[in-house]
């Protein structure tokens, strides 16, 4: 197998494995403690709820987004497609999944290609880009342009996943630097930086030691949807000689902080940065709650990728389920738009 | 299928739904959280315990009530009538369901032929209308007035229910200009207006904003018995093409205030408006805990309705079943009569 | 049937039911939510922890006693003297069922022959009389006095059960004058007088009623074990005609104060009254903790019949069992007797 | 069964009830109460993570070690040595069972070659000697010092076990003189003394008794894991005519202060003492978060007896597991050593 090869394969499976229920820390998003209060006279009519929000400081139709999901897989470049053209058409935003290969010049061609014809056919889409930590220590920033550049992103996520980093046998769980490197980033870019986890959420004194470093927003993929402790350690138990892994796995399932308790600590620790939640969610009514808590914005995954590989229709009808539970859960709490119900809260 | 026709089939799956425990929020209601305490020497003997209680500034044999419920199918008068003479034969209060039909033309004849048999059997009865919110927004008073008189009624109960009509496809949801309308309503109605929920409560916020307005009494017919959402999701899951209210109805399958949260709310909220206390309640000893928590007056619907059912006998005994309970509850808390009961708890 | 076989076939079935789990109110006595401080450097040896303490000013082998049980089958007799003995052998305390047979002259001369063999056979036991409250209120106080003398009992318990008259067709929820006629009775009678529940426990509230009333003991006899709505109700489930019954005994099935919650409350409010705590009390552990929270005397009854039923050895050994777990509990507590592990308590 | 033979037999069996999962507290070590804090950007690398820590004031490689575990069984001598060469070779330190045979002078010589044997295979380990408080009480102090000196021993443990003591057909609950004696042991032996229980842990009133006393550490083993009052319960349940040890064993299954609780108590009476803590450890992970509420050392019982019975390799799989996990938790909690994670916790 080459390492393109073995790329591949182990991309399909994370996939295969995002999908199985086994591999989500369901229970765990904090969002079943915490309860929208019910107005029994809202003083609007449902057809007036608007979804209408702001986005780095741009106005824009929805507060959602897809969040970023390498593919990798052959109709990867496909299900991207599928998924630009539905959130263009939608206004939502969407985040690629890392485009760490972009910075091997071998795949580079095949990537910027992609990114072409994707672009081509969602040109208004709001679009971020994605790499991780370990990726920008020692990156010159022009390499990192390059990324934002190639698919004209309005923005790029850098992520961390500092647990998969040591769950995965192709794992680089070095972080020395990276804050430094993070900090470098956002001054030279030229574009909005997002810091973004993928499922294991934020501390409050992660965030504390965010401050100042020129982040646009932090998107806290908190623990309670998909789980790459456990996505890793499924991979493991399957692959022989690497029951120690599968172990450790086992052992950190439940490892992260909540996606609800990391909104409440970016709220409070930091104000001034966009908070942006994903991680767990799974209904328009559980957005309404992060938004609730104070998130701006609210993104899928897991789910989002289930409803593209059943294709456009289905991706379609589950975007408006989100949107419809949204405006329900804004009518049932009397709020006409998503800032009055994280502006309610943020009062109390 | 002609309109009327329509109505009919949606009125007979609302009730066969709100037979099935599937679309009870059983558990809910708050109740189970909280015990009266057990007095092991009470200073009075069980037959000198009484239900008298005081409904809307008059006498009343008991504190119960049947809330409103439209019947709309076949047997609808049949059942109705059955409910108004027991309910004057035990001194129980009783509301109509909701009026709304009488308000067109079409139909007012055979409603009102109704009512008089209804009033013919049970002329002592203490009887509420029903409307609906969105009904009186932009309704001259005189038209509601007529709803009254139409049934003698001691009180128009105003329903609110935000959640159902955003989940039923027939719904209206449209509450803006609500609170001035009910403001006007109190003033020039002529009778006490009651302002009900229907299954999902009151939060505080709303009740606050209700003061003032000229309310007789609040039904706070909160979380914990009969569910709109899951009653609507029900009939959603059974209609084709409806998948997205069938699943917006599973999302918010735990939605509202819980009965005694709403109880509580509206005693420090609304000292001064009678609270009355509807939703979940499934015993004589869950009326105990209304009234210590603070409600003046408690109601049943869909237990009331399953009685009925079952015919005159059965509803005589389910109704005897209440009061007994309540009695029993009273001696052991040492308690003469509902008020003591709840003047003791006001005063902790 | 006449009244006295009706009277027996009811005392029959109580004693059924109570040795049906279902009529147990298990895991509601409060006592798993406390657990005693392990000590693991005892500064004693097992063999010095005494089981010695004081009842009513005396000192007593044991802080156990057998807490009354009214038998009426036709073994009743058989029964009460094997308690007796093994009570006397033990140095336990033990209290007899309801005297109220005594009380009307038909019966009165079987009762005084069944007693007198009792005190010959177990002339050094420590014994209580027991009457209900109803039974008091009215009746000259020389008449309670025979019942005492009747049996040589070392103190009057009247035991209060509110739920139960309530419960029971038979039964006389008569309680007005309760406390005054309580009153005059510590005054008269000669001996102390203990005040007991019979399986729903007291609340503060109640307590605090009771100051100053000359009582030498509460026995609290909480919820947890034995509860009488529950055996009641399974009564009543098996009797035609008696629906009611059945479905009031089902909504009262968890009423009551738990027996930790009454220790702790009979503490606070009566310090100087003798706290005696049953209900639901089931190892030497459990005894052990109740002693922690302030009991001077813990007593069982379901499990005595129990054991008792099943023949002089088996009660025996199953008294050892709770003598010899309880001077575990009072080792690895480092105490070395159990007032020291009530004074411990106490402190804190 | 010669006195020998029997002793066999019983530590026989206490190996294999050890192993069975009916004697484990599983659940109640409180460890999962406690979650580590996430760091989603640990500005280090993995391989820069390092467990050295430090052991009664020497540097160690690990802050792991195996608590002592009386063998008794035929191979006991070689799981003893097979324990001791993994633990020289990864870095852990070990304890030795009880060594209360070798006070009587028959089993001494057959002890001492044993010891010989695994301290030529292993001279390096850090090695604790073991002794029950009993056995200090009366027995001159160089007895004491030979034991030390037999397996050249870096420290004595004396172990605490009143329950079991209690429980046992063979038990010596004695303890009355306990305190005293270890003050001796502590300002006589010459090495340090390490106060440790077996599995009930100590209460925050025990901690406080200790002050002052002369000890190096307190290993608290604390309830949660192997529970000794369980053992003797599994034992006696199979003996004809122990069925009250049985049923006594049963009442106190969850006897016990958490390691988790343990551990918290110990840093707050004795800070100047090392706290070590062993009791239901099955993890990395759990190791961390002791050392997280504070413990310098944590100790595996049980799981390092079922892995060395499965061999040597299985054997230092699962140290290296251990070893893994604590790494990845030092890692994701951006800690260098263990002692950061301690001090930054302490902190709080
Ligand atoms: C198949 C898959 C691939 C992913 N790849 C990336 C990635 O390349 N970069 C990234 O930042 N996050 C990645 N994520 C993480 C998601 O962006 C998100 O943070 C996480 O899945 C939690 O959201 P969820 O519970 O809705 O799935 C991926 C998630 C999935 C399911
Ligand atoms: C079949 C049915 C029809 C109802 N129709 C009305 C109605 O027309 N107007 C209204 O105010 N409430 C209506 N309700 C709501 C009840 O008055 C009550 O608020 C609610 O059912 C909660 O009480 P429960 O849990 O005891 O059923 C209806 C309830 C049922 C079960
Ligand atoms: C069969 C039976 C008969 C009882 N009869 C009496 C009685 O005559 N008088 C009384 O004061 N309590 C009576 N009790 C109540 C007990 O004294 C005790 O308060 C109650 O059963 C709670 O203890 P337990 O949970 O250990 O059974 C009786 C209990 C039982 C089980
Ligand atoms: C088979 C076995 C034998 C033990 N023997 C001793 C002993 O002789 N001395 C001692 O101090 N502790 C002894 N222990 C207790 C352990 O050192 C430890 O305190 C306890 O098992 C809790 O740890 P665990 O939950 O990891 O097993 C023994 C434990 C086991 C499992």
């Amino acid at each position: 197998m080459s390492r393109y090869e073995a790329f591949v394969a182990r991309k399909r499976e994370h996939i295969l494995r995002a999908l199985d229920d086994a591999c989500q820390a369901t229970g765990l998003s904090g969002l079943d403690d915490f309860e929208l209060e019910h107005e029994a006279l809202p003083d609007i009519d449902l057809d007036e709820v608007t979804l209408a929000s702001r986005l780095l400081g741009q106005p824009a139709p929805t507060p959602f987004y897809v969040a970023g999901m390498t593919a990798g897989h052959p109709d990867a470049a496909k299900i991207n497609r599928l998924l630009a053209r539905a959130c263009e058409r939608r206004g939502w935003a969407m985040g690629v999944g890392s485009q760490r290969r972009q910075l091997s010049a071998t795949r580079a061609d095949a990537e910027l290609d992609q990114w072409a014809q994707l672009r081509a056919e969602a040109p208004a889409l709001v679009l971020f880009g994605n790499i991780g930590l370990s990726q920008i220590i020692g990156t010159p920033i022009h390499y990192l342009q390059d990324l934002v550049t190639s698919i004209r992103a309005q923005a790029l996520a850098v992520h961390l996943n500092p647990l998969q980093e040591c769950m995965q046998p192709e794992g680089t769980p070095q972080f020395r630097g990276g804050r430094a490197a993070l900090q470098a980033l956002c001054a030279e870019l030229g574009v909005p930086v997002v810091l973004k986890e993928t499922g294991c959420g934020f501390s409050a004194r992660t965030l504390r030691s965010l401050e100042g470093i020129g982040l646009a927003a932090v998107d806290v993929s908190g623990l309670g949807g998909t789980h790459w402790g456990r996505i890793e350690g499924a991979r493991a138990a399957n692959t022989p000689g690497a029951g120690m892994q599968a172990q450790a796995a086992e052992t950190f399932r439940n490892w992260g902080v909540s996606t609800a308790q990391s909104v409440i600590h970016a709220r409070s620790t930091l104000p001034r940065v966009e908070c942006w939640a994903s991680g767990g969610v799974r209904s328009g009514l559980d957005a309404a709650k992060l938004i609730a808590l104070g998130a701006e914005r609210v993104g899928y995954a897991r789910p989002a990728l289930e409803a593209a590989l059943a294709g456009e229709e289905v991706l379609d009808r589950w975007m408006a389920q989100q949107e419809h539970e949204l405006r329900i859960a804004l009518f049932c709490s009397g709020c006409i738009d998503p800032a009055s119900l994280r502006l309610r809260h943020a009062a109390m």
